[in-house]
Protein backbone atom coordinates (compact mmCIF):
# COMPACT_ATOMS: atom_id res chain seq x y z
CA UNK A 1 0.00 0.00 0.00
CA UNK A 2 1.23 3.54 -0.68
CA UNK A 3 2.09 4.92 2.40
CA UNK A 4 0.51 7.97 3.90
CA UNK A 5 2.78 11.89 4.49
CA UNK A 6 2.19 13.41 7.69
CA UNK A 7 3.70 16.93 6.90
CA UNK A 8 4.29 19.02 10.52
CA UNK A 9 6.82 21.24 11.89
CA UNK A 10 7.62 19.88 15.54
CA UNK A 11 5.29 22.10 17.18
CA UNK A 12 3.12 20.49 20.15
CA UNK A 13 -0.30 20.38 18.17
CA UNK A 14 2.13 18.62 15.84
CA UNK A 15 3.53 16.47 17.59
CA UNK A 16 0.57 15.51 19.38
CA UNK A 17 -1.26 15.03 16.93
CA UNK A 18 1.61 12.93 14.94
CA UNK A 19 1.00 10.45 18.21
CA UNK A 20 -2.48 9.89 17.11
CA UNK A 21 -2.36 9.12 14.04
CA UNK A 22 0.78 6.56 13.78
CA UNK A 23 -1.19 4.92 16.42
CA UNK A 24 -4.04 4.43 14.06
CA UNK A 25 -2.34 3.95 11.04
CA UNK A 26 0.43 2.08 11.72
CA UNK A 27 4.41 3.65 11.50
CA UNK A 28 4.82 1.07 8.68
CA UNK A 29 1.62 3.56 6.67
CA UNK A 30 3.18 6.80 7.67
CA UNK A 31 5.84 9.03 6.23
CA UNK A 32 6.56 11.84 8.47
CA UNK A 33 8.63 15.04 7.29
CA UNK A 34 9.35 17.84 9.23
CA UNK A 35 9.03 20.57 6.75
CA UNK A 36 10.33 23.45 9.67
CA UNK A 37 13.52 21.36 9.73
CA UNK A 38 13.22 19.93 5.89
CA UNK A 39 12.37 23.07 3.99
CA UNK A 40 13.05 21.48 0.52
CA UNK A 41 9.92 19.67 1.25
CA UNK A 42 7.75 23.03 1.92
CA UNK A 43 6.34 23.03 -2.46
CA UNK A 44 5.80 19.75 -2.73
CA UNK A 45 3.55 20.11 0.72
CA UNK A 46 1.76 22.91 -0.99
CA UNK A 47 1.64 21.68 -4.19
CA UNK A 48 -0.19 18.64 -2.35
CA UNK A 49 -3.00 21.35 -0.71
CA UNK A 50 -1.39 21.33 2.44
CA UNK A 51 -2.34 24.81 4.34
CA UNK A 52 -1.36 24.25 7.87
CA UNK A 53 0.39 21.59 9.77
CA UNK A 54 -0.56 19.63 10.88
CA UNK A 55 -1.54 17.35 7.93
CA UNK A 56 -1.87 14.07 6.30
CA UNK A 57 -1.72 13.52 2.81
CA UNK A 58 -3.60 9.95 1.99
CA UNK A 59 -2.41 7.69 -0.40
CA UNK A 60 -5.04 8.83 -2.80
CA UNK A 61 -3.90 12.24 -2.57
CA UNK A 62 -6.56 13.57 0.13
CA UNK A 63 -5.58 15.90 2.34
CA UNK A 64 -6.46 16.03 5.97
CA UNK A 65 -5.99 19.10 8.07
CA UNK A 66 -5.71 18.06 11.60
CA UNK A 67 -6.16 20.23 14.49
CA UNK A 68 -3.94 23.49 14.26
CA UNK A 69 -0.39 24.13 14.74
CA UNK A 70 0.02 26.45 12.20
CA UNK A 71 -0.18 27.93 8.91
CA UNK A 72 2.10 27.31 5.90
CA UNK A 73 2.99 31.05 5.78
CA UNK A 74 4.03 30.83 9.95
CA UNK A 75 6.19 27.26 8.61
CA UNK A 76 8.42 30.10 5.82
CA UNK A 77 8.55 32.93 8.00
CA UNK B 1 -8.60 -2.54 20.33
CA UNK B 2 -11.26 -0.07 21.79
CA UNK B 3 -12.65 2.11 18.69
CA UNK B 4 -12.23 5.49 17.33
CA UNK B 5 -15.59 7.43 16.66
CA UNK B 6 -16.07 9.69 14.28
CA UNK B 7 -18.49 12.34 14.71
CA UNK B 8 -19.69 14.29 11.47
CA UNK B 9 -22.83 16.25 10.46
CA UNK B 10 -23.49 14.83 7.16
CA UNK B 11 -21.49 17.98 5.35
CA UNK B 12 -19.36 17.31 2.08
CA UNK B 13 -16.29 17.94 3.68
CA UNK B 14 -17.20 14.90 6.83
CA UNK B 15 -18.64 12.58 3.57
CA UNK B 16 -15.09 13.02 2.14
CA UNK B 17 -13.26 12.82 5.53
CA UNK B 18 -15.34 10.07 6.82
CA UNK B 19 -13.76 7.82 3.19
CA UNK B 20 -10.42 8.71 3.82
CA UNK B 21 -10.22 8.08 8.05
CA UNK B 22 -12.31 4.84 6.90
CA UNK B 23 -9.79 3.78 4.35
CA UNK B 24 -6.85 4.77 7.17
CA UNK B 25 -8.19 2.97 9.63
CA UNK B 26 -9.98 0.02 8.59
CA UNK B 27 -13.97 0.20 8.91
CA UNK B 28 -14.06 -2.15 11.85
CA UNK B 29 -11.60 0.20 14.11
CA UNK B 30 -14.12 3.03 13.77
CA UNK B 31 -17.81 4.16 14.65
CA UNK B 32 -19.07 6.22 12.84
CA UNK B 33 -21.59 8.74 14.33
CA UNK B 34 -24.08 11.41 12.28
CA UNK B 35 -24.43 13.75 15.03
CA UNK B 36 -26.76 16.03 12.70
CA UNK B 37 -28.86 12.89 13.06
CA UNK B 38 -28.62 11.69 16.14
CA UNK B 39 -28.34 14.44 18.25
CA UNK B 40 -28.47 12.79 21.25
CA UNK B 41 -25.01 12.53 20.92
CA UNK B 42 -24.30 15.52 20.57
CA UNK B 43 -23.29 16.30 24.83
CA UNK B 44 -21.31 13.12 24.35
CA UNK B 45 -19.27 14.88 21.23
CA UNK B 46 -18.80 18.19 23.09
CA UNK B 47 -17.79 15.67 26.46
CA UNK B 48 -15.24 14.39 24.32
CA UNK B 49 -13.58 18.06 23.18
CA UNK B 50 -14.96 17.22 19.86
CA UNK B 51 -15.49 21.48 18.70
CA UNK B 52 -16.04 20.94 15.18
CA UNK B 53 -16.76 18.19 12.66
CA UNK B 54 -15.72 16.14 10.62
CA UNK B 55 -13.75 15.01 14.12
CA UNK B 56 -12.17 11.84 15.27
CA UNK B 57 -11.54 11.12 18.71
CA UNK B 58 -9.32 8.13 19.61
CA UNK B 59 -8.90 5.01 21.37
CA UNK B 60 -6.75 7.02 23.99
CA UNK B 61 -9.70 10.13 24.18
CA UNK B 62 -7.81 12.49 21.94
CA UNK B 63 -9.68 14.43 19.89
CA UNK B 64 -8.48 14.91 16.10
CA UNK B 65 -10.21 18.12 14.21
CA UNK B 66 -10.27 17.38 10.41
CA UNK B 67 -10.57 19.82 7.86
CA UNK B 68 -13.24 22.20 8.71
CA UNK B 69 -17.40 21.16 7.95
CA UNK B 70 -19.47 22.71 11.12
CA UNK B 71 -18.51 24.06 14.06
CA UNK B 72 -21.11 22.57 16.55
CA UNK B 73 -23.21 25.84 17.30
CA UNK B 74 -24.26 25.06 13.75
CA UNK B 75 -24.75 21.80 14.74
CA UNK B 76 -26.96 22.68 16.80
CA UNK B 77 -28.64 25.78 15.36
Amino acid sequence: MKKSIFYHAGCPVCVSAEHDIIGLVGANNVEVVNIGEDRSRISEAEKAGVKSVPALVTPNGNTLHINYGASMADVKG
